[in-house]
């Protein structure tokens, strides 16, 4: 509750900037890049199910793109992206990936730069009081935490616009280009490889695969997409499941040590599974044929480089695999900051060498670099980010084609398991709502509703309906009261609907909307402090009358500024899916219904509600 | 005229599977994938101003690439994708590319598989009934063609993405991808290169760059950036001037003439220039310190690796920038199949090449490629997919850094010159509307105007709206002349507004919208032939009275299937900005506009209308 008086008080002091009459058409807004006012991220605010008010820390553990894909889909989740949480998570990835744990940084790295990229921008007028160019530069600069923590600046820029960003205008490419870009640059110099390249995984197999072998990339494909369908149910059945233990839940530290001991014990008798993530990788990529000198020492030539099979070592091969597998299952999603990309390259690439030593004369590496793709598309459907992100790895383009069959594969496979990926399902558990409109659209066309199912009960609408007579004038205490009945339903980004009457009609016609954030910004605040016992005192609401002179005692308040005078609607027998469009398209909050024929106003449809509608839809829709 | 018959009657033939109740609501459509009329592409129809009709062969010259972006932002080209050109096209790029002229094979290459995608999409009744259906089709066609051209499918997928689409969700994403896989790996089989790889100019610098060379790179960029941007406007003026010779208009094959003449009096003295372009290309990115063994024959090595500057040959490397610059301002636009991209790396290699002259101990090699690239950003404004296209094209991934460095910079100073890139150019130049969302709405917002600027003129309004009696019925002489003046007018995406009064109140209500073509086919083809002469013949417009028995002699037709009963409007007084958006991202047709408070219809807004508007202010705008 602290948390959310914050969020309206600093919503609030933002408004003081927009109560230009100007400015009050803007407020909703398809185009709100030319809105003053900052409403759009702190309005509608999440709190996380799982986070108790105040442990802001909390908010440093997981990967942090779901929140990241929740806040750039228009809602907003207070402190995410502060200071301390990037310094706990800055030194919380260091500790956790030290561990040895299955978890990468990768995602730690993606809400690092996001952090940095909002606190910057806080400094900015320009992104501060507009929630729409905030988002843009938060788009960009995700893109450039994939690049350091990679060394794939392209990569970052497709994986900022295939998975994470819902928006992604041209524009917008060519910042998050301009960020990575520079990302990579700082990290070239800084060398911390010390190999002076960006490449991290280099290989150089040639080009020596023939037709034949797109079978095992085939193959590789189905068993990436089998391994990571899986993996995303069975790691939300187990968050759903383990954690609901009342000593799990009360004590997360507990589950960390419990897995942190699992990984210690299943990872340590195997030689393979001993180093961290990404030397596991390098290991499993290696071409023994390659005649330079480090390759030989390895265990792993060491082993296949003999005349008799080694079967303890296909034997670790596969231990490897199913370890690397339950580890992420059970680490992914604990409370400490981990990504998961490193953990599922890490897997893949095992299977991967292990089918590589069923087929003769042709580097296994190969099979564990496609392997290792073909488990992370399954386990987070990427596609031609996936695809650029491997070549940017490995420095490999030959085998541009292998890749991509693979990926494809296991996504179609992985998609047939598991509707979701694995960022989509921890939205889910992490409790964030989130408006994919793909998603959205296909499960409201197989129902062929109308928008008229959105509409709130009757009730409701009184309570938000205020009829406006010609005066343009309304009673105070009318207003307080309205605002006291939209406080108590607790949604935060709801408001009311003024409508009017013409001549002798009887049809309340749709005259404008106010936000119950400016609405109360207009009566705490605008209202003076002596008169609010007087219950004759009027606020203006539909600006003033050709004829009328302002009252010389100043015995009213004009919030017509912060009325939207022009806000969307839509007829009540329109289909579901145009409201669905507008919401995603358009980037609307509300959006007014009006009965066919008549456009008599039934209703208001506030962007919270409707995806919760969805929500329920999807649920029901998987029960079936 | 005979054409745009063509495309009325088969829309009106697809009309028939539509004329199910259950249709009607969806004929507008932000939701289009559910309808099952194919309007979309085959109604609004855009005739280029310069092919003279039935002259369909015209199609088959220049790039293609603008036509195509044309058709996927709405509109329709008839014939642009048929068969007849396809052969013409694929035919005459073989002549074109053979001539030696500054063209590519790449726009070429794109539409012609374009054109595959339309011909065997309509084999499909999913596809070819559903305008937004297909376009999603032509999306993932289309970068298969920049696949083959240069062995890049990832290149060809974000080329589709960032340069050709408009719209391009997730979904058409990977089916992108699938279709640019298969066309790689069907490309990679036939090996026409030989080398069995895909990647067409192989090189393999090593990474010796050092953060001084930056600056090279940067000057690289301004200067492909200033080349690309004068290329552009150059090449604009040159189109307008010299093919408005009343000679040059009426005889196209003279302009290739002469241009073919001034391509060899140009190139043939110049030992650089006299191969084709991808073989330039390939010899000016050679790396002389390689120690392979056909480097060292080459004349560029040769001169490079002798004690002495040889003068003549830096000569020849300005001679051929020059060249290459001139030559292709000339030639693209031309009537031949011609694409421009690889005469922009040409120019762009010639100049890095000669760059890589002055800078000493590193291969002048790197900096024609990233001169390539650099030339090529000005020119086509790409960024990533550009980079992406790079890559696949050197196998070269340690570069990225130089590459988007290059490319970004060149980028904008071409920007800064001109505002348009070469495909949005040569689009005005062949007279194809085009919304760029983001154009438009920079258009829009800078001048504060609202929804109501493009309500038409009462006298049209009064033509095209229809009072609708409480019966539901109005008469067919009443249609049949509202139509007649639909036709006068001559805007094929053109219909009636519907509206009704309720009870006392003289507020026209709007009940709905009927397209000009579905209603031209309800009043032809549904009224029996011998009524007509009939004036009390009445036609249904808005369903059925609910006490109203079927009329036993029926003596009127039904047409509230062809009406969409839920028209999206927007208020009058509402930014302009927001129409734009609704059109642009919901993909609207039309668009009814309502009197502020009254919910009174004010208007209609046409796309075609709106397009012509936009285009009217941006010329303003350069004016100013």
């Amino acid at each position: 509750m602290a948390l959310a008086f914050g969020v309206i008080s600093s919503s609030a002091t933002m408004l003081t900037k927009s109560s230009l009459p100007s400015a009050s058409s803007s407020e909703q807004s398809s185009s709100a890049t030319t809105k003053p006012n900052g409403a759009d991220i702190p309005n509608s605010s999440t709190t996380p199910a799982t986070a108790p008010a105040g442990k802001v820390m909390y908010m440093a553990a997981g990967s942090g793109i779901p929140e990241i894909k929740t806040i750039l889909s228009g809602f907003s989740i207070p402190s995410f992206l502060s200071f301390p949480v990037l310094a706990v998570k800055a030194f919380g990835a260091i500790f956790a990936v030290s561990t040895g744990m299955c978890l990468g940084k990768e995602g730690p790295f993606v809400h690092i730069s996001t952090c940095v990229g909002y606190l910057v921008g806080m400094l900015f007028p320009k992104y501060r009081d507009n929630g729409r160019k905030m988002r843009e530069l938060l788009s960009a600069a995700c893109s450039s935490g994939l690049s350091v923590a990679f060394g794939a600046p392209i990569g970052g820029v497709l994986f900022s616009y295939e998975e994470i960003s819902t928006y992604f205008p041209r524009k917008v490419l060519w910042r998050a280009f301009l960020c990575s870009l520079t990302a990579a640059m700082v990290l070239k110099e800084l060398n911390p490889t010390g190999t002076g390249k960006l490449v991290l995984f280099e290989t150089n197999y040639g080009t020596d695969y023939k037709p034949v072998h797109y079978l095992a990339f085939l193959l590789l494909g189905v068993a990436g997409g089998i391994f990571g369908g899986l993996f995303c149910k069975l790691n939300f059945l187990w968050s759903k499941w383990f954690r609901a233990f009342t000593i799990i839940k009360k004590n997360p530290v507990l589950e960390v040590f419990l897995v942190v001991l699992a990984t210690a014990l299943l990872q340590f008798p195997n030689p393979l599974t001993r180093e961290p993530g990404d030397i596991i990788i390098k290991n499993l990529l290696v071409d023994c044929n390659d005649n330079s000198t480090s390759q030989h020492s390895s265990w792993v030539c060491r082993n296949e480089l003999s005349d008799e099979t080694s079967w303890p070592y296909i034997g670790y091969l596969l231990y490897g695999t199913l370890a690397k597998l339950v580890l992420t299952i059970i680490t992914f999603g604990i409370k400490v900051p981990s990504g998961v990309i490193i953990p599922a390259l890490d897997a893949g690439a095992f299977f991967g060498r292990l089918i590589g030593q069923l087929i003769p004369s042709i580097s296994p590496g190969i099979f564990a670099m496609v392997g290792a793709a073909a488990f992370l598309a399954g386990v987070s459907r990427m596609t031609i980010s996936l695809a650029v992100i491997m070549f940017e790895l490995t420095g490999q383009l030959s085998y541009v084609v292998p890749h991509m069959l693979a990926i494809l594969v296991a996504k179609w496979v992985a998609d047939a398991i598991s509707e979701e990926g694995v960022y989509d399902l921890a939205q889910t558990v992490l409790g964030h709502p989130f408006l994919d409109p793909d998603v959205a659209i296909q499960i409201v066309r197989k129902r062929k509703m109308c928008a008229e199912v959105l509409v709130p009960p009757q009730r409701t609408m009184q309570e938000i309906t205020v009829l406006v007579p010609g005066t343009n004038k309304v009673a105070y205490t009318l207003l307080k009261e309205k605002l006291a009945k939209l406080k108590e339903r607790g949604l935060m980004d709801a408001g009311l609907v003024l409508v009017q009457c013409h001549g002798d009609s009887s049809i309340p016609i749709l005259q404008g909307y106010i936000s119950q954030s400016e609405l109360e910004f207009g009566l705490t605040r605008l209202v003076p402090a002596t008169i609010p016992g007087q219950s004759d005192f009027q606020i203006r609401l539909l600006g003033h009358e050709v004829d009328d002179a302002p009252s010389p005692d100043a015995l009213e308040v004009d919030l017509t500024p912060f009325v939207d005078r022009t806000p969307l609607s839509i007829c009540a027998k329109a289909p579901l899916e145009y409201v669905v469009e507008m919401f995603s398209k358009l980037g609307l909050r509300y959006l007014c219904v009006t009965e066919e024929g008549t456009g008599r106003l039934v209703g208001v449809i506030i962007k919270k509600r409707l995806v919760g509608f969805l929500e329920h839809l999807r649920e029901h829709n998987e029960d079936e």
